[in-house]
């Protein structure tokens, strides 16, 4: 039997399993009628959100759409279009369950905190697997429609136009949502918690429900469109590698990612299926044996790939050594921002000093965070290409790797969305004045979600960056296609034999040589852009919550009642005013986003290009994920603190660790997340973009 | 007559100068006792500080001088010597003046505010001239030993251990200052200020003294050996390079370096002499004077040195591009830091809505900012490469932008040593207890400070940007003749004629190919060391903070009398605990910042060191503009509120901006200075030990 019929069946396996899971969070308890009135006022308001950005969206999609049709063919434009929607639907699916989800993970919180924990952790399953199913079964398609699959398999390079789709919707998803939710976020906090002194999400605070509908929106939704695009660049990178590899594996070289994804969708099923609650436990540990039952049966299948599919035992360890870093990153992520490691301790001591001092070592441990986790990948690379034996076999370790990394998506996917149900969840229960046991089980999953968000954070940025030297590949061999000379060029390109390869080839090659002063430049502009980008997001973020805070100081003020609960809040005043706020700011850090990397293609040429890509991957990998870690530390430092140690809840630790906390916020939940988009998106623009750059950009003497 | 007499002669001609101002500023009257009394314990502790900070670096320069004897040869050994010497001399000749300087300038101003700048302005003139003086006279007299400017050019590959010497001795003098000083700054307004309410260089805060003494050994001394290194490494680039283009302009490309210095000495000095204060201008006016002329000397001198010594009017464009671009730097530096630009307004207007929000702004425009400066220095190595037409003359385009951005040294240092000086002046004043109109005076003199401080640090690390490119070009020659191709190498390497280059030159292009996995690993690593050295640096001073916070609380809590002004606290015992813990602290920082190039070089070899080294010059560069900037804005948003917008001094904007400051500090006083001097160390230590990689390295497939 040909194994590709493997690849649509366990996409459509993938999709059943989220009706299932959907259709069993549904029939849950939806609670009293006051808990299901929170919930339909935050469902309410997501799915405003929604539909506003989506309408958004669709305007820049076919705008695009349209050129692509012009100037790359029908091709590109039918895939782009497609990677837009299959990209929206899955988001649209995922948030659509995870409304559903939180008021019942509440409502079973009353009576049983092992069954919240499934409520939540499936609804966010339904995320995690209808991202795996339609971006396989999308990419799968149009590989079906282009030949890929069936003779012509050097038509992968058409499948670049799903992977830009993905990335458009993602950039605005993540952006709007980003900002939407802590503009709602710090606004709720700086007026209730620090000028009012009322607790979190207390129904008095008209951000309220601003800051429950930005979980869903930004956390949920962004996150979704955001990991999405990840795994569809992925497998369009690796198949266009692969392209290079035909003479080695025949067409196995480029079907490899396919099916290896495949197999991450059903251990993604069989993982979420593993997860069970139990009343003592911590929610960690289950989850936990989700991801075990999510790495075994990996391994277990990278075996049968390496060993029967390719034939070859050294990708079996070039996968397995992905998986593995993909463990050591997750472990990495809980030291730096784990509540009981050294560095969040030595945060929150700082305070006792001074705000000054938290700050600072907020920052020093944030650095160093970043530099040994892309050190980390540095290493992984250097071992696939060398355990493959270097050369050009060594690309194809350094694939297998990537794909190794993002096995576990999935499973991560889930718990990450897991996260801001829980949030959600607490929420309500404080909201609707819930009993405090019924809050102290909220909070236990909460605090679990914390550490999940932050290991989704590394860990997806470490598979971006892992699968942004792959795109590099895939940009060079595309780019070299383009100037003549054959697939064999990868060849050419890396491997150092004794011999001069052929004139087109080595004009290629001195094209890339670091000695060049244009490379030199690009690589300059292109290592500041990240700057630049979270600059525009924080601005967004500010401005965002200035006007929000505004809007709540007037309801105090000009509304009475509010304070004594005699009066509601007008909730939707804020949900509306961040909506438009939003969906406004995301405009000018996307047209930065592609702006840049037309005029470096069409003012340098392609090949300067290349080295201003990788400039923007790197630089934005390292500060993306020293945002990410300083973030979540600074967080978690205070939810020491306010766990009593030096000083406790009111001291001047505590006071200094709710400001770095404010500073880590849009640093982890904005900034850092648009980064990973801005890398994405400029890499599969620069791709797609590519037959245009090498045909009308400016080429250096 | 051979113009090169003028190199020597315009040496003797800066230390003249030297001498003249430095005497002219010790007879001037240093005030009544107490005021003498007060500088005295100033001076004092500045100097055991230097002493117990040239011992430490002293045994570091034998050991290493030893290894370098042993593996490298007497000329570097030699060289590596007297660059570390000649930067201490340069560095305590400074700081003696200038600690001598302050309570003139005190004196002076209680009945004379353009004596006072005077004062100032001479005395750190003294810093400027002897660091332009020293280097030349160093430089060239190794250059005269080596036979360099007598028939053996080539033996400018030898100049680098000067270089080497110069960093090591920076690197200490930075790190061991700029902890000494954030760590006493903070620790005084963290007890002081914050948790006392007594106002600043209040002499009941026991570590007001060690604040003083921290601007004179962090602000002077660390940044005196910090821009002795950055003329140094620029020289013996330039010079490298200058190899390369003997078969064009003779032996002159090779001297035209230390021609284009001399210029600049000269152009120092009669900058100085132009500054001259008067009753009612604003400083800042005075001496932009002082910059005119120095800026106009040196054009005329440019254009004598391109037409008549170059024969090359082209060359005179880009020295002036060079020059014309250090202006807009400042221009830059002045909007982003200035107290009436909108960046400044915006983060303090944040503060009014919450810390968080001020924390956002300050982060997103300092950002913005790097930004900015580094496209901009992108922009000049791209103009300055077109404007000699490309390939190999336009390499050296891009080396004569260098010297002529390095042009302004001088008279920017002379104006950056004011800074603490006046700083120095207004905090006597305070001890001493001067009337309000000295101490107005004095304000007026240390506002003007903040704006030249921020201006050299902006202009420095574009400075040493465009260097670390020339240096890049630099280490590829020297690494090119290591494997055995002539000096023709660098047209080879970066021009791209249609034909074949030989084998030689064609291994060396293919193996600086960003196509190699290797090489994309040492980028990612490269890019990633500066994110460790900052955390390091900023560690480092958050320890120093807290400890001598508990000195500080200690002194208030066991020593009665202190806060009614009855005792005098024990300043002396903060200043020992601040030299004991920068000189501890700063060994680690200098390991990491050594040993990672050597790991590189020998693991991967040197061709994915360059690729190593570009990634921490360009992120080494963004992230210190950064944090330049961020903290200078932060700075003045403080101000800008305690001149009473929004609020003024009390108000929660204010707290914002005092919180904002207090990141801000650390942040572009120890890191980003640090960053700096880490770049060049790197830099230099790779050309210096390149003979051994090559040796001894692993060489990738």
């Amino acid at each position: 039997m040909n194994p590709m019929f493997f690849v649509p069946l366990a996409g459509i396996v993938g999709l059943t399993f989220v009706a299932i899971f959907a259709q069993w969070v549904i029939k849950q308890d939806p609670g009293t009628a006051r808990m299901q009135e929170i919930a339909s006022f935050i469902q309410e308001g997501a799915n405003a959100f929604l539909r506003r950005e989506f309408q958004t969206i669709a305007y820049f999609i076919v705008g695009i759409a349209v050129l692509l049709l012009i100037f790359l063919g029908w091709q590109i434009a039918v895939g782009f279009v497609m990677g837009a929607v299959f990209s929206l639907l899955a988001v649209f699916i995922g948030m659509n369950v995870a409304t559903r989800a939180n008021v019942r993970t509440t409502s079973a919180a009353r009576s049983s905190a092992a069954q919240a924990l499934l409520i939540a952790f499936r609804g966010g399953g339904t995320m995690g697997l209808s991202i795996l199913a339609l971006e396989l079964l999308g990419i799968f398609g149009l590989a079906f429609l282009f030949g890929v699959t069936r003779g012509t398999p050097e038509n992968a390079h058409l499948l670049v136009g799903f992977g830009f789709g993905a990335s458009v919707s993602a950039l605005f998803a993540q952006l709007g949502g980003g900002i939407f939710t802590k503009g709602a976020d710090i606004a709720a906090d700086l007026v209730g918690k620090v000028e009012q002194g009322i607790p979190e999400d207390d129904p008095r605070n008209a951000a309220v429900i601003a800051d429950l509908v930005g979980d869903n929106v930004g956390d949920v939704a962004g996150r979704g469109a955001d990991l999405f695009e990840s795994g569809a660049d992925n497998l369009i990178a690796t198949m266009i590698v692969g392209l290079a590899f035909i003479p080695t594996y025949g067409w196995a070289a480029v079907l490899f990612p396919l099916l290896s994804r495949a197999i991450g969708t059903i251990g993604a099923v069989l993982g979420v299926l593993a997860v069970r609650g139990t009343e003592k436990r911590n929610p960690i540990i289950s989850m936990n044996l989700g991801f075990l039952v999510t790495a075994l049966f990996s391994v277990a299948s990278f075996y049968f790939l390496g060993t029967y599919v390719m034939h070859e035992i050294r990708l079996f360890y070039c996968l397995t050594l992905g998986l593995v870093s993909a463990i050591l990153v997750s472990f990495l992520v809980q030291f730096y921002t784990g509540i009981t490691q050294k560095p969040v301790k030595q945060i929150a001591e700082g305070g006792k000093s001074g705000v000054a001092i938290n700050l600072i070592y907020g920052f020093a441990w944030g650095m160093e965070s970043a530099v040994v986790m892309i050190i980390l990948v540095a290493v992984v690379n250097v071992i696939a290409f060398y355990v493959m034996g270097g050369g050009l076999p060594g690309i194809f370790g350094i694939t297998a790797a990537t794909l190794g990394i993002t096995e576990m998506k999935g499973i991560i996917m889930a718990a990450d969305a897991f996260g801001p149900i829980a949030d959600n969840a607490s929420g309500i229960a404080e909201m609707a004045g819930l009993g405090p046991q019924v809050r102290r089980a909220g909070d236990v999953l909460d605090a679990a979600g914390n550490i999940t968000k932050a290991i989704t954070k590394g860990y997806s940025m470490s598979c971006a960056l892992m699968t942004s030297v792959v795109i590099l590949f895939a940009y060079l061999l595309s780019a070299a296609e383009l100037a003549g000379v054959g697939s064999n060029t990868l060849a050419s390109l890396i491997t150092f034999s004794g011999a001069n390869p052929e004139g087109a080839v080595m004009q290629i090659v001195r094209r890339l040589s670091l000695a060049h002063p244009l490379n030199i430049a690009a690589l300059m502009i292109g290592s500041t852009i990240p700057f630049l980008f979270s600059s525009q997001a924080m601005k967004a973020v500010g401005r965002a919550a200035f006007r929000m805070v505004d809007e709540v100081r007037r309801q105090f003020r000009e509304i009475p009642g509010i304070l004594t609960g005699q009066t509601v809040p007008e909730y939707s005043a804020c949900v509306d005013l961040g909506t438009r706020h939003a969906l406004r700011e995301m405009v000018a850090p996307t047209l930065v986003g592609v702006a840049f990397p037309v005029a470096v293609g069409f003012l340098m040429g392609p090949w300067p290009l290349a080295f201003y890509l990788i400039g923007v991957k790197i630089i934005g990998a390292t500060l993306a994920i020293f945002m990410f870690n300083a973030g979540g530390a600074w967080d978690n430092a205070k939810k020491y603190v306010e766990e009593g140690h030096f000083g406790g809840k009111g001291s001047e630790s505590h006071k200094a660790g709710v400001i770095g906390d404010t500073l880590g916020d849009p640093l982890k939940d904005t900034a850092g997340p648009s980064l990973h988009i801005l890398i994405k998106l400029q890499n599969i623009l620069a791709i797609t973009l590519l037959p245009l750059f090498y045909a009308y950009g400016l080429q250096w003497r």
